[in-house]
């Protein structure tokens, strides 16, 4: 069974692959608006782990309606939470029969899919949505991490990563300027992958 | 690193452990409470899967509380979540540096610890609490479990399994009768593991 795993070229996205590769033939992909050279940075860090990978263009509207939840609510849990929900649907609609997966850790607070969205995506279309590491705390994951990938590690806003984040920084910068992303994104350690051990 | 997983015979705990198998140096683990000969028919199981296999005696006082707890209540729910626990408590306070895993699944109502338990117990004993199945939904379990193990299928009340509800329902049969276990547990099917396919 084919196993499409939502690829941001982080660790927790590449250890879920890794988790899944004995027990599915694993590809990656990697959901975009083309806004920031996201899918160049995945295919590289996927390329390094040895998993096929491809893109898929997401409807522009997704990221207008994330920019509008974020602004209106100051921070980016839903806005983050609704743009992984519409980009499960997307690779799920395109991959009947498949298993979706992500990175989500059992720490994460956003992206956080409730059960019921979750179920829904797999009835409409005939897919299952896994996430490998929902079961691991973030001791359990580093662990995994050191034993079996080499990363780098950055402030949030100097590292290039091919996640959503990347992208809705983008379009604030764009549409409102620097401050207002530094305002809404607390500054974090993000992590890029760039081989096995 | 070793991975202690609280194993039960059934499919889930099974399951769990063929995904940790590639990580961790796997070892399963039977609590019991020596009402019902748990530990004969888990450790039948591990030999089948090729599993290092070892018991844990149970203080009898959890299964007096969980006694206490399910004729409050009228339903197993939070008298599983309590053995389960104190199960993880146990096998943690005798795995310092461990992973100790069980087999609870996207759907599984009970048991169900919440995060801030699980963090306690990580905290207090230097321990990884790991559910492997946690982020599978109940189709893609099966998907799996149908890949890669023979089970037999029964119900609950006719196929003997290594979980705490077996014990539970020989100490409410001992003390109150048949009657009160077929009011309090509602028949399902349960599963047990014959070998690997």
């Amino acid at each position: 069974m084919k196993a499409r795993i939502l690829f941001s070229g982080g660790k927790d996205s590449s250890l879920s692959a890794l988790l899944l590769e004995s027990f599915f033939d694993v590809e990656l992909v990697t959901c975009t608006f083309s806004l920031a050279p996201v899918v160049e940075i995945a295919a590289e860090v996927a390329a390094k782990l040895g998993f096929k990978h491809s893109a898929i263009e997401m409807d522009m509207s997704v990221l207008d309606e994330a920019f509008q939840l974020i602004l209106d609510d100051g921070y980016p849990r839903h806005a983050i939470n609704h743009i992984h929900l519409e980009a499960l649907e997307k690779v799920a609609s395109l991959s009947p029969g498949c298993v979706i997966a992500d990175g989500i850790r059992r720490d994460d607070i956003a992206p956080r899919p409730d059960q019921s969205s979750l179920r829904s995506i797999e009835d409409r279309f005939g897919v299952f949505c896994v996430s490998p590491l929902l079961g691991y705390g973030r001791a359990a994951v580093n662990d995994l991490v050191n034993r079996y990938l080499v990363i780098e590690e950055d402030l949030s806003d100097r590292l290039d990563k091919a996640d959503y984040e990347t992208e809705l920084r983008q379009l604030i910068r764009d549409r409102c300027g620097d401050e207002k992303v530094k305002e809404i994104f607390p500054e974090h350690i993000q992590s890029r992958v760039i081989s096995r051990k």
